[in-house]
This record gives structure tokens, C-alpha cells and sequence, in this order.
């Protein structure tokens, strides 16, 4: 009987876990909350093929670990490799996937939720119910409907963040170096950021952090907007100059701004900091702010996505493990 | 020179009572932040047409001082009109006019990214926030687009709402007595409340509290409702027994509530309750949940509404004024 062995499952992957098992009754689906490593590795023995979670640096030892085994089929359930030594995986004659999209809807649905919280000032009126005063005013709220929306990147997840800007109401305007052609015959894009800065009251990163994007938000750009803007990243850290959008923030140019990621963010996001001194005070300021939202790079974090993550991580492995081509394999060749 | 007179304008109204007087050369527009009384009217004194906003009940003596004055146009700035002594009003040969809709989208915006909210799980993260835990799991969201939203009345807000839900992605299905003939052709309609309850993961309300509608969200119609159902409640405070919410939510039945009208709001909401005792230990109890989003009857207060409700009451005022039939006349002759 095939037999696959995964490592790191939260709780809230159990259920998922289970709904592919019972879709695979021929397969023995065994997993443990353990992360991968040199000893951990034994309690795959056995094994056809493992499914893990990036988190922890898979180094040399722990792939040797896996080869002893017999076992060469690794399934990872997220995207990023970079914590593979890929060198010596090619070397043992392994074979690896990955889930490279989990749920665009996920991201675009985070920021469209963010950027209309911030519209209508609602992490203020929560700081004031909590505190018992329940007076609405002068906590007023713009409507979504009245805001020139500008996205900038329309790959799958500026897309969807786009189509539910204009459920609202919103007037939906695009950049990017890459026009998608029907949305470019639908005359969305403006030809340059220049323009999208000047017309735009909600501006939403939705491009990679390539070298010539690092920073493409700073005081030269904010200077270039509207008053009252709001800005919105969900997309990567150090596309944004923090300590420019704060200067924006004190001084009133900017109306709020929603970051799920943080060019500082490695070593604090996912870590628990409660009755501990945050080391970042930047973040610790930015945290407290009423017009600011910060979340800690969790807008990927749905039921939909994680269900894909793992659906999609064991159908790659079983195909692995058959010999069959799998939907996202990554190729060793390439990768260094 | 036309004089028209406008009392307890706040801060939010000012740039649109500006707004008016601008595109009103001729009109001279003169305001106060006090509230009319048999006092203040006398700052009225010369005008034309008084503009006021619901707040104080307006008995006899207030309208007859304003009689005195020979003022007898009058506009509020809102939708209510029971406070006023109708019947003094129209003995003393006053004209009304109040602003019936100020804005279905700041209501139907609040309502859909409140439950987006919910969904998200976005109040508990925030708190997490706060005390620097920046830890995701298990704190998961779950997608607009994955859920079944069922909305109960299909007027100008339910429509609204119906279409930015739609704009996510999410299913929409619809319940009214009065079908949309439009909204019927399109197949929204399940022609009971049973079956609503039965498919839905959200729950809007989006009806009147007229008689038959009162507590209609109850123990009986929660035993209906899917598992981890969203109720959203952005209309009126009677259609939900309260005690029967927190009952569902006690048990798990329920997944969050979004209650922006409550049925014990008066004298509450719009007060500071700040370091003083709360006198309503539910509404303290609900406030304090991390799945329950309370705000105090602010789905309506929008700079769009705002606006609205100044420019045109003053609209109906010049008209009252020049003799012309406003656009939104109170029938005196019809109303007690």
C-alpha cells in the first residue's frame, strides 16, 4: 500500500489532511505536528514520499536522513524552496513539488477588506466601543464607492482586488509594465505611475520585489499623490519606504496605510512577542496607530488557501510517487 | 436677500454647508453648532427657513417661538420627524421637509465589510496585534467568495449589498415578500425564509421593524441556520432577540455577529460611556467578544450621507422658501 508521511500539520490543516485520505482509501496518510528533521526523519520509515511546510532550514543532514530511508518524493505544501539545499536533493536524486498559488482571492480579498476599514476609520471606532463611548462622531467614514482605486500590478491578484473595488462602486484604474490585453482593452491602465500617483485616493502594491520595485513607494512618490491617500500593502515589505509612508502619516498626506508585509518583518511575523520587548519600535509605532493596519503577513491566511496548500501538495506527491508528471513540480535543474 | 438659518451643525457638516452657500451667492447662509430651542430661535431671527437635524424632541413651545419669528419654512437635515409637534406645526402653517435616504451604500458598505470581518476573523488578529503577538494560526480567515450569503430584503441597501458580496464572488441569494421583478428574472429568490436560513453562511437583514418582523432572527430561526452562520444586523435593532444570539454564539452555532442597530440602544448609542458603568451588561458583554463587531448605529454616517443630508435639506429649504415643491415635502396633512 502507498504510504505518505507529512510533517508540521497544524490543526487547522487536520481537516484537510482527512478529506484527502478518505478521497484515497488505497493510500496509508499518516502526519505528525513535528517539523522535518535528521531525527524526525525516521518516523517517515517506510514511506513512499513525505509532504512538509517550509519553517525550518532543510539542510544536507536532513536530506541524507530522508535518502537512508529510501525516500526521494518531497511535496512541500507552500511555495518558497529557498530553505532547501536544492544541490544536494539533486545530488540524491530526489523529486520535489510545490504549491505555487494558493488563493489569489485570499490576498486580494485582505486588501480590499483593509483599505475599506481604513476608509471608514473603523479601527478608531473600535478603539471607542472598547472603551465604552459610543458617540459616533467625528469617527466618520469615507465610502469605498467615492475613491479612485489604483492598482498597481494586475496578475491574478490585482485582478480579482480590482473586480471586488468595483463590486463596490469604486472607479478602478491600473499600472503595470505588463498590460494584460483585456484589460487594457477595457481602458483601465494609465501610461505612467505619475498619473496613477495623481488620480488615485486608494493606491494597492500588487507587484513582486524585484530591484527596480524596492522602495517604489517613498517621499519622492508620496509627494506625488493625492491628499488623503491611502496606501495598501499586501504584497512585499521593501516595496514600501516605512519611514516615508510615517513621514506621510504625521504630516497628514496620508490617510492610513494597510501593510500585511513589512520590509522588517523576518524574526517578528508569526513570532509571539506578548509581555516581551518588541526589539522593532518603528513596528510597535506603526501597531498603535488608528489609521494604521497592520497584519503580520497573514492575508494568505484562509480555509481556501490552506485546503489548497494541502489537496494540492499530497496530489503532487501520489504523482511522484506513481511516476506521474505532477502539477508543480520544481525543477532541479534550474533552481540553482 | 434670502436668509436661510441652520442649527447644531457639526464639525463633518461644515465643509458642505460651505459647499451650498458657494453655489448660493445669493443666499445668505448663516449656522450655529447649538440646537434649536424656544432659546436659540431667536439666533433664527430674520431668516427665511430654519434647517435643524433630529435630536431634541420640538415641542409646541419651540415652534411657536419660531412662529414668532415669523420663520414657518422648515428642513431637517434627516429622515425622522417623530420628535416634532406635528400637529403645532401645521396649526401654525409650517412647511417640512426631511431627507428620506442619505446614502444605501454607506449602510450596505458597512454591512458587507463588516461581515467580511467576521469572516476573517479580524477583530481577534487586531487584538493580537496589540499586545504584539504577531502569531497567524489559529487565528484563519475564511473567503467571502466560499460562502452562500442570503439576504433578507431586497430594497435599495439589500441591493446594494447584494452586489458587492457578488463582486467578491461569493453566492448571493435573496428573500423579500415584494420580489424585484429584475432581481426575480435573475434567479436570486428562495421563496421562503426556511430555505434562506437553510443555505446561507451570511445572513443580512435588510428589512423595516414593522410588527411581523420583530425578533424574527430568534432561537427558532437559528436552529434553522447552517453551523457557523454570520448574522449581520446594519437595519433595525427589533429583529433580533439579542438573548437568542448570544446563545447561538455561546454554543458555536453561530460564528460572529455584526450588530450595528440594537434593540437596547436608545440612550446608549451616541453617548460616552467612558470610565463611567456601562448600564446595559449585554451590550458590555457583546462589545467584548472577539467575534462580534458592534458599532453604534454608524452604518449611515459617511462623508457621502453627510453631505447628502446637508445639501439637500438646504435644496428643500430654497425651494420651501421660493414657493416651489420641494423634493422631499413631509405631508402634514398625512402624517398623524
Amino acid at each position: 500500500m502507498t504510504k505518505i508521511y507529512a510533517y508540521a500539520i497544524r490543526k487547522d490543516e487536520e481537516p484537510y489532511v482527512r478529506e484527502w485520505s478518505n478521497a484515497h482509501k488505497d493510500v496509508d496518510v499518516k502526519f505528525t505536528d513535528q517539523l522535518l528533521t535528521p531525527e524526525t526523519a525516521e518516523l517517515a520509515k517506510g514511506a513512499d514520499g513525505v509532504v512538509t511546510y517550509q519553517q525550518l532550514d532543510y539542510k544536507a543532514d536532513t536530506i541524507e536522513a530522508l535518502d537512508k530511508l529510501g525516500i526521494h518524493n518531497w511535496s512541500i505544501r507552500n511555495v518558497g524552496i529557498d530553505n532547501i539545499d536544492l544541490k544536494k536533493a539533486k545530488e540524491l536524486g530526489f523529486k520535489l513539488t510545490n504549491v505555487p498559488v494558493y488563493s489569489p482571492d485570499a490576498i486580494a480579498e485582505h486588501a480590499a477588506i483593509q483599505a475599506a476599514r481604513v476608509l471608514r476609520q473603523d479601527k478608531a471606532m473600535d478603539e471607542k466601543l472598547a472603551k465604552h463611548d459610543f458617540r459616533w462622531a467625528p469617527t466618520i467614514g469615507r465610502e469605498v464607492r467615492d475613491q479612485t482605486v489604483g492598482v498597481i500590478g494586475t496578475g491574478h491578484i490585482g485582478q480579482v482586488f480590482m473586480r471586488i473595488m468595483e463590486g463596490f462602486g469604486a472607479k478602478v484604474i491600473a499600472y503595470d509594465i505588463f498590460q494584460n490585453p483585456i484589460l487594457k482593452k477595457k481602458g483601465y491602465y494609465v501610461d505612467t505611475l505619475d498619473e496613477l500617483y495623481a488620480q488615485s485616493d486608494v493606491i494597492s502594491l500588487h507587484v513582486p520585489d524585484v530591484p527596480e520595485n524596492i522602495h517604489m513607494i517613498n517621499d519622492e512618490s508620496i509627494k506625488k499623490m493625492k491628499d488623503d491617500v491611502v496606501i495598501v500593502n499586501v504584497s512585499r515589505g521593501p516595496l514600501v519606504d516605512t519611514d516615508a509612508v510615517i513621514r506621510g502619516l504625521d504630516s497628514g498626506k496620508v490617510f492610513g496605510f494597510v501593510m500585511d508585509t513589512y520590509e522588517g518583518e523576518v524574526g517578528i511575523f508569526n513570532e509571539d512577542f506578548t509581555d516581551k520587548e518588541l526589539p522593532d519600535k518603528r513596528l510597535a509605532d506603526l501597531v498603535a496607530r488608528p489609521n494604521v493596519l497592520v497584519t503580520p503577513h497573514t492575508a494568505f491566511y484562509t480555509t481556501h488557501a490552506v485546503r489548497n496548500m494541502v489537496i494540492n501538495s499530497f496530489d503532487n506527491n501520489l504523482k511522484l510517487i506513481e511516476g506521474e508528471t505532477p502539477d508543480t513540480p520544481v525543477d532541479l535543474n534550474k533552481e540553482f
